[in-house]
């Protein structure tokens, strides 16, 4: 079987008109995705794969996975298969195109939604979903395909083997666990900055009525406003309720210190990208200050070094991976290991488009197969835009149900796709 | 007057045939830049600018630019000049398109591009060299100009306008210096890792009788080879000349300190790019290891909180600003005003295409008005591509000599433009 042609499209959906998924930096966004599909010469069978996106740029991301299409295009499945690493390296390797990143921003987007394209079609092949895709590899064929270039000062490949067999005699129990518990997952849905403090207040008892026992709130631009809302929602989910505040690289570092010792009262768990996403040294100077409240960041990390920095300066009490800004499941594997060798609960980003249906099945990896545990792991929802997905995640008592469908869940309906491609989609000539 | 089209070229030079500008991980280079003409309402002024790149990928930088186009264009340059740091914004910060960074890769490079074409076309304005313009501005105003977000807890404007009021005192005994000797240059003519011995033997001893004493070579692949060819470059320059090794982000950290061990006995001046460039802490511990020999990086560094943190962190002993993967003359003033408040000697990128023409402003303003010192300082010469430039650098005994011409230097030849502009010009239908 042979990829025959990588298609990329550009899909938008015009979610700026209600302020859904508004907050202090992104404002306006219109969700969106670069979105691919690989043809195979083998009738029924392909990959999808999508990088999350924000509306205008969108056409950015599809221009490079287009450049990337003849890397791509007339391999087989099973020299992929034989080389996932080194068809990562291609990628993101490539001699002139590296100088756009390397490995990170549009270009590791576009690698992503290539690579976990692959990984879809892989694990369709075996007609597995992807989490149990990556549970069935032998350990050393799964080590083979991790990169773990510029970060064996943190973790070897030998240290990842060692750490993966000694968790697995005890895989089963946890698979059970997981099939009647399903993964615990966070809401933020009802914290969004534009929202009026009424919709904030009626949202927040809907989801305590719907079984949510945690929220997340936008924070950053204004501390009078983020101590009202905060009031708020403590009222709502109570005491025991826990509450995540999200100021999307509001602040500097010294802000971010200043104003989260205003929100303390509150009893916030963590607060999440209070500042630049590159700044290592400004997280863990806001960690040492915040204390106990942990910093939490991620969703503009973009690659496994800044994760291994983040880590190793103990700057993070949350890894947030994103499974499209990481350059797909090669990497993200770094970063789950990595993560538990330190000790530090990930917890995916999630929301956009199509993020949900992809973190389930690396949060259900990491549980059953790297850390081993569940204590202060929870994976971000959203109900935003599921409808689009030929097989959307499920969620029953706020908990992520473990999809068992083959493949990455990324796949969504032709019907969406034609109707909100930019710009000649129905949604967007009216 | 008003910008009234921005237009965006693809221009390539097929120099990977002669295997100029090879190295460790850029093994076939074609030097590219994505080239950037502000047209104005004003007969004949326009402004210029480019990010440079590496062949391939070039069209995703012009496709970005082009992205940014209508942010730019109606402008008046009377509001840009007022509010030169809004403008920056509305790049930087765009609600939707930052997701594609932020502030970093394809999208920084279009930011550039387009920033230093507007620098380029103010200082026309004024009729003067753009080193020569930011001299002259007010430092209030110049201050203005600049981005501290993200980077006020190494240094706040109130700090770099003390810090430029101390040095304007003497301004006038380092322009009369500047004048008469020129600011010190070093070649990376000789050292490419694709020429045979006898090609690095005869260029290094050319390069001594014409004056040089500072050399540079690629270093990575090979330890033996490395290992012979540095004898060949020190057994030319003498234990005099100064010798920096670059191994272009070839070693991870472990193995970066280990290979330099074996080239210490050749007295190596730094070595430049020993692993990945988003790794502040890896090359800390790089420094930490190899002291007294340098640790230099910047030309992949992405923005100015990576840089911020190397500063921070005591890790690098060279620092290597880009002038265009910086995003423009704004963000490069924060980085020259953090590294001299560290101490820390800039020593930028060139070579590529149009570096060497971009750089010369920025090490000027740096010496005359910011660092105030030479101590340290060199300037990086590589003799390739600048007959395309319509006011190439000029070179005298080892030392740049002050461009005196309107502008930032950066605009191109239109027979260059025409005959290397991929994929139609003349250059590439052959």
């Amino acid at each position: 079987m042979r990829i025959t042609h990588v298609e990329a499209r550009d899909i938008r959906f015009p979610t700026s008109k209600m302020l859904d998924g508004s907050d202090a930096v992104n404002v306006d966004p219109d969700y969106s995705a670069a979105y691919v599909t690989l043809h195979t010469d083998q009738d029924g069978l392909q990959g999808n794969g999508l990088a999350f996106t924000c509306g205008r740029g969108t056409e950015i991301v599809v221009t490079m996975i287009r450049a990337f299409a003849p890397l791509v295009e007339g391999r087989t499945i099973d020299e992929i298969r034989e080389d996932m690493l080194g068809f990562w390296r291609r990628l993101t390797s490539d001699s002139q195109m590296r100088w756009l990143g390397p490995e990170k921003g549009v270009i590791h987007l576009a690698t992503a939604a290539i690579t976990n394209a692959v990984w879809d079609l892989l694990a369709r092949c075996d007609e597995k979903p992807l989490w149990q895709y990556l549970l069935d590899m032998p350990v050393e064929t799964l080590v083979a395909c991790i990169e773990f270039r510029y970060v064996t000062d943190l973790i070897t490949p030998e240290e990842a083997t060692y750490m993966l067999r000694s968790l697995e005699p005890s895989r089963a129990s946890r698979l059970h666990h997981l099939r009647k518990n399903g993964y615990p997952a966070y809401t933020t849905s009802a914290g969004w900055l534009g929202y009026s403090d009424e919709k904030l207040r009626n949202l927040c008892r809907e989801g305590v009525a719907q079984g949510w026992t945690r929220f997340k709130q936008k924070v950053g631009a204004n501390i009078e406003d983020d101590r009202r809302r905060a009031r708020i929602i403590r009222e709502e989910i109570g005491k025991d309720g826990i509450l995540m505040m999200d100021a999307n690289q509001y602040w500097d570092v010294d802000e971010a210190i200043r104003h989260m010792n205003r929100l303390r009262e509150f009893d916030p768990y963590w607060i999440e990208e209070p500042t630049s996403p590159d700044d290592v040294l400004g997280h863990a100077a806001i960690a040492t200050a915040l204390r106990p409240i942990r910093v939490a960041t991620g969703e503009h990390a973009q690659n496994r070094v800044l994760f291994k920095q983040f880590l190793q300066a103990d700057a993070i009490g949350a890894c947030q991976i994103d499974a499209c800004r990481l350059g797909g499941v090669n990497e993200v594997l770094a970063v789950l290991l990595m993560a538990a060798k330190c000790g530090v609960p990930v917890c995916p980003h999630a929301g956009g488009v199509g993020l949900c249906e992809y973190v389930q099945h690396l949060s259900i990896f990491d549980y059953v197969a790297v850390s081993g545990s569940l204590e202060h792991r929870v994976l971000e929802y959203v109900d935003h835009l599921h409808e689009h997905f030929v097989h959307p995640v499920t969620i029953r008592d706020g908990n992520y149900v473990a999809p068992e469908t083959p493949g990455y869940s990324i796949e969504m309906h032709p019907t969406s796709l034609d109707r909100y491609e930019y710009p000649g989609g129905a949604a967007w000539k009216q």
